[in-house]
């Protein structure tokens, strides 16, 4: 019966593979049919493996790792130069923690198959489990940043940089404090952190929800539309705004008056003098909310001049940011221009961070339902990755992989156990050190592993060498060999490599 | 009708909880209903929240990640000094990579739900993903690390360092080599990592498949009882003989006579003499695979004497890992004793490192089935943590979680945009630098700041100081206070604070 069952599935997957059917939807079937035939002790699909990494995933190489590891130190160091801890928390979450956290992102989230047990879900960002970690450690105030993967199932594109699974760097500040000291910090930090990069030129436009709140309540929205409006808005840095338009009008059933008074006012974008000029606005200059957002945008603008930043800051009433949960300023940063001159193909621009102040989200994991003010900041490196990526594709600079220091080596043969003991010996000095898992290498080929591999030093042991208590020690790059003595080997390899 | 849904599930709610049923059991059943109300719009559940990370999983609190770095920083440097290159690769796999990889243990794979698209599971080690990795690129030679959290649906005991979500750090040679060299340098890292973190007296014990299966052979085993027999060996460090033996014979068809036999080898342990004495034991020497083990092994323990770490070697026939992919040498390191005198409590002693040869793996991979040799090592580092957290609470030191060199303060009022300028002047030098977000803060709440984060130096400004072009430079630890000029303030902090 069960071998019936096996025959069965393989003829549906030969169908859709006849059908030329989704590849998700083949492979989805081979899966199943391994499973079965794993179970029933035959072997015979191991071949038919489908190669590859999830979609939307990838592995990072050697020389990916590298590029990964300057971004995230440009990133952390300045996280650190601005005084903040660190956290981890768990890849998932239960998946209550993160319902209704999302609006109508939800859709995203990768659920994990209910195996008995609790119901989980993976993390779709940082900051709804900072938000369950300082709920349930009771701590009010915080400085924290958090360096991890979270997940999306969205449509990847790759090579722009969007993917299922990336890194997001997040910096967060929990705390009842003065108004927008905070806030302020946060656009310092993106404004260090791009300017660090050399990513070329970039603006951070900020908003306030409680300015478009205001907006949507002067223009006319009903508040039950205020978050589905929202939504439309956020679309406005991909779509044209008759686009925006024709969904809000059409799909969400907003007034085409209404639409329009919100036309008018999202094509707005400047500095202290926009916020001057609404502030004098016949209509928002009425709504509550609305003043109370112009007066902090007024207030964080004058801490940015301080901080010497409005040059790259532009307060912009279109930026509407899709999650749920903010509740004050809003901010996204963008690359404006790649330097196309240094690139063989041109990068798409995009958003490479964005953050803003969240006051209510704490409180839904409160069992009092206690306020817990918070802002913060997601840096998002995929995009950034890409970038560094081919631009070092383009500047053909050869990077290292590995740090090693020297070679030991041999010119002779049956010298395998004098070469086991000098590495011995180096690593136990913290010298870093490899040889070639060969009995008898050639010299030649182990020459050719430090020219490959970018290795300084070779120490050569042999017969002569031996005897006279020393190791001849080659410098790559210039082909000069020196005999150094075996006390001082150590030693000569740090001077020698100290630049590394 | 969908209301009477919700009425249903918080009924079934109700009674699990009279009944006093598995908080897992509950917990879902609470999800659930919260999901339900979330598609109602309703609201009433919010605060009825789980406020938890999942079962077997913890968060990292600044602490705790002090001393995950510190533990990090002394196994990475290890591996980068042999060589090693880095990798990384997505958190899940797809569920076909890991099937048919790791025996009896294959139960305990998270699965993600059928959400459309590819069937996914999380990782369950670093060692399939790399295969895969090695297969998909085509890639026969590479040594390389890799650091990262992998997922077991186990039965945790978080006390002793066993988690569902945990860290491994793994370090494998890939390539076709002369016989056991590379395996050697595998013993040498563990060896180096354990001694390097002081966690007390160790062994590291070392079999071989081959020996196993030869062992069975001549036990009168049949081969198709190879592996599960190979498991109930495996049990060998937790539970005692005995009850092996009745497993072998009750549950898994076994002869008595065959476990008896094998019940003699199992208890061998020791170095060169027992591998002698084993190459001349009658049954073993004629068998094929033994004879190649043994031959094998004696070849290690010469590399590793010459590494000179044999005292710390154990060759232990009982030694099997549960792991079906190994088919060379295995090896697992346990820690002894604990410095029980200077904790409070006893930590469990038990394993904190394993690995072997899986000369197979990337074959299962490859399309046309080429072998892959590799040989590598797992550091378990959960456990590491365990013994580090316990010794450093024993021990009172106190750890800083940030590096904040200087905090910028004032005395007196109205003074916010001055310390927003000079914190920036700081940032922008590179100074990790911290401001009270406060208008008008107290001097005493600053210090005390100081004191409790062990910030070394405050900066503080005030109008005399402002006026001269100069800032008050206090050092926390003796109060002292210097005037320092405000050009030369970058520096005067960097050579103060310079051993940071």
């Amino acid at each position: 019966a069960e071998e019936a069952a096996v025959r069965a599935q393989a003829e549906t997957v030969r169908r859709l593979k006849q059908d030329k059917a989704d590849p998700d939807e083949i492979a989805k079937e081979v899966s199943k049919l391994l499973e079965m035939k794993a179970q029933l002790g035959t072997d015979e699909g191991k071949q038919k493996f489908v190669l590859k990494t999830p979609k939307g995933t990838r592995d990072f190489g050697p020389k990916e790792m590298a590029i990964r590891e300057r971004a995230f130190k440009a990133i952390i160091s300045c996280f650190k130069r601005h005084g903040a801890e660190v956290i981890d928390t768990p890849v998932f979450e239960l998946k209550e923690t993160l319902t209704g956290k999302y609006g109508e992102d939800s859709k995203l989230i990768y659920d994990l198959k209910d195996q008995g047990g609790e119901l989980l879900s993976l993390r779709y960002d940082l900051t709804v489990p900072f938000a369950r970690y300082l709920a349930m450690n009771k701590i009010t105030n915080m400085k924290r940043y958090h360096v991890a993967k979270v997940y999306r199932r969205d449509n990847p594109a790759m090579t722009r940089g969007r993917y299922r699974e990336f890194y997001q760097c997040d910096f967060d500040i929990a705390g009842q404090f003065d108004p927008m000291i905070p806030d302020a910090e946060c656009l310092k930090i993106v404004h260090e952190i791009l300017s660090d990069l050399q990513l070329g030129d970039f603006v951070i436009k900020v908003n306030d929800r409680r300015i478009l709140d205001g907006m949507f309540a002067v223009c006319g929205v009903p508040d039950s539309k205020f978050r589905t409006i929202c939504s439309s808005v956020d679309k406005l840095d991909k779509v044209p705004w008759e686009e925006v338009r024709s969904e809000m009008v059409g799909e969400k059933g907003l007034s085409p008056e209404a639409a329009d008074r919100i036309g008018d006012y999202v094509q707005l974008h400047g500095g202290l003098e926009l916020i001057e000029r609404l502030l004098q606005d016949a209509q928002l200059s009425q709504n509550k909310l609305a003043k109370e957002g112009l007066g902090d945008m007024k207030l964080l603008f004058e801490y940015l001049t301080l901080f010497g930043i409005t040059g790259k800051i532009s307060f912009d009433l279109s930026l509407a940011r899709g999650l749920d949960y903010y509740t004050g300023v809003i901010f996204e940063a963008v690359l404006l221009q790649q330097e196309s001159e240094r690139l063989e193909e041109p990068v798409s621009v995009g958003s490479v961070a964005g953050g803003g102040r969240y006051d209510g989200l704490v409180g839904m994991f409160d069992p009092k339902g206690r306020k817990g003010p918070c802002v913060g900041v997601s840096i998002g490196i995929e995009r950034i990755f890409s970038i560094l990526e081919q631009r070092l594709e383009a500047s053909e600079e050869k990077i290292r992989t590995t740090e090693t220091q020297v070679l030991v080596a041999s010119a002779q043969k049956k010298l395998l156990e004098e070469r086991l003991k000098l590495i011995s010996e180096l690593w136990d000095a913290g010298i870093k050190a490899e040889i070639l898992y060969k009995k008898n290498p050639k010299l030649l080929n182990q020459l050719q592993y430090c020219e490959e591999t970018g290795i300084p030093l070779v120490a050569i042991v042999g017969e002569q060498e031996l005897k006279d208590g020393v190791v001849k020690l080659r410098i790559v790059a210039t082909r000069e060999e020196v005999n150094v003595r075996r006390e001082s080997l150590v030693e000569e390899i740090r001077i020698r490599t100290s630049r590394c």
